[in-house]
């Protein structure tokens, strides 16, 4: 069973946290960068590691028990702990999604460093992460969340690290299945294709 | 083209690297999952966001032009810039592979608050990001890289977050095709089955 937690936050208290966490994250995914690409010496990354234990065990002084999860208050959802697209998950490139006037969503986007596969290109497992979110968020709604039941990826060259778009759009539903399609794409045209049967969970049918 | 990096780096070097890096990558990957989860004032997240900036600056300070790259030492590759099994990437659990004698490949790892999808349960991408790095290195050797050309996964059930394991294997090879198989398992068994079609890249043949 999968649960929600539900917070009285109100708008304005919403937009509070995002000033205070948005730009936090955005450090950390800075730090990430440096971390795979820094070459000083050992003393300036042993001094590095010190710190950051310091303000790991700070953060940690108040923290929730368990991971973020996906909480609810006026204004929707607040998937902010999400990989893909979560304002307080510093692995989150993050994604940005904007629903097109058809029903179908897209995204503009950067990949650095930490998403690094074959040299210079996007590691094929990021490109599947970021589409099976992509293709589970074109298949979903507020009032129907549905999650992947069978997604296929197919890679038709290497992806640049740099900037990228990627969409996606419901085919067809039927029944608890939804059909979804979508792509990753750079300037110079599409290079990964996927498509998936995203199912209605029991627990929202 | 992909571009390998060669580092003229003796085995006793790499070891050294191994011991600076490895601990500091794993300092912030603590940090990652703590900005996920904190619960501390504005004035303690601000203050730490101004510390990381300046850690973030001073290794900055030396730093490589682009991204980690693949590098090859002494003792075969270094792909420690790598999202799923670097030892320099903080965004990677990391997974440490291993062969059996069989050939197929396995390893045991935990996913906490950072890789989370529906609440309490694995991203459905985090799946597939894992997925396609197990099945290419059951699909690959030193000699034989290999690159996704398609991957199918299948989502049996919600994968909890915490201790998983994960194997694959080659199924057959018919050209410059090889054809592996692999799953995701929790105590209770497999969550995610995955099937996938590897291709020798052009200039590696």
């Amino acid at each position: 069973m999968v649960e929600f937690t539900v917070q009285n936050l109100n708008g304005e208290e919403v937009e509070r946290l995002r000033g205070v966490f948005g730009p936090f994250t955005d450090s950390v995914r800075e730090l990430i960068d440096a971390t795979i690409r820094t070459e000083v010496d050992a003393d300036v990354v042993a001094t590095a590691k010190a710190e950051i234990d310091a303000i790991t065990a700070r953060l940690r002084s108040a923290q929730l028990d368990g991971p973020f999860g996906v909480r609810l208050s006026e204004g929707g959802q607040m998937p902010w702990g999400n990989p893909v697209i979560g304002l307080r998950n510093p692995i989150a490139p993050p994604l940005v999604m904007r629903r097109s006037a058809d029903g179908g969503i897209h995204a503009d986007f950067h990949l650095g460093a930490a998403y690094e596969g074959p040299p210079g290109h996007v590691h094929g497992g990021v490109s599947a992460l970021i589409l099976d979110h992509v293709l589970g968020e074109a298949a979903s709604s507020a009032q129907n969340p549905r999650l992947t039941g069978t997604i296929s990826m197919r890679y038709l060259r290497t992806t640049p690290l740099g900037d990228l778009h990627t969409e996606a759009r419901i085919v067809r539903t039927e029944g608890v299945k939804t059909f979804a399609v979508g792509h990753i794409a750079d300037a110079d045209g599409v290079t990964v294709e996927a498509e998936g049967v995203f199912i209605t969970p029991k627990w929202a049918r």
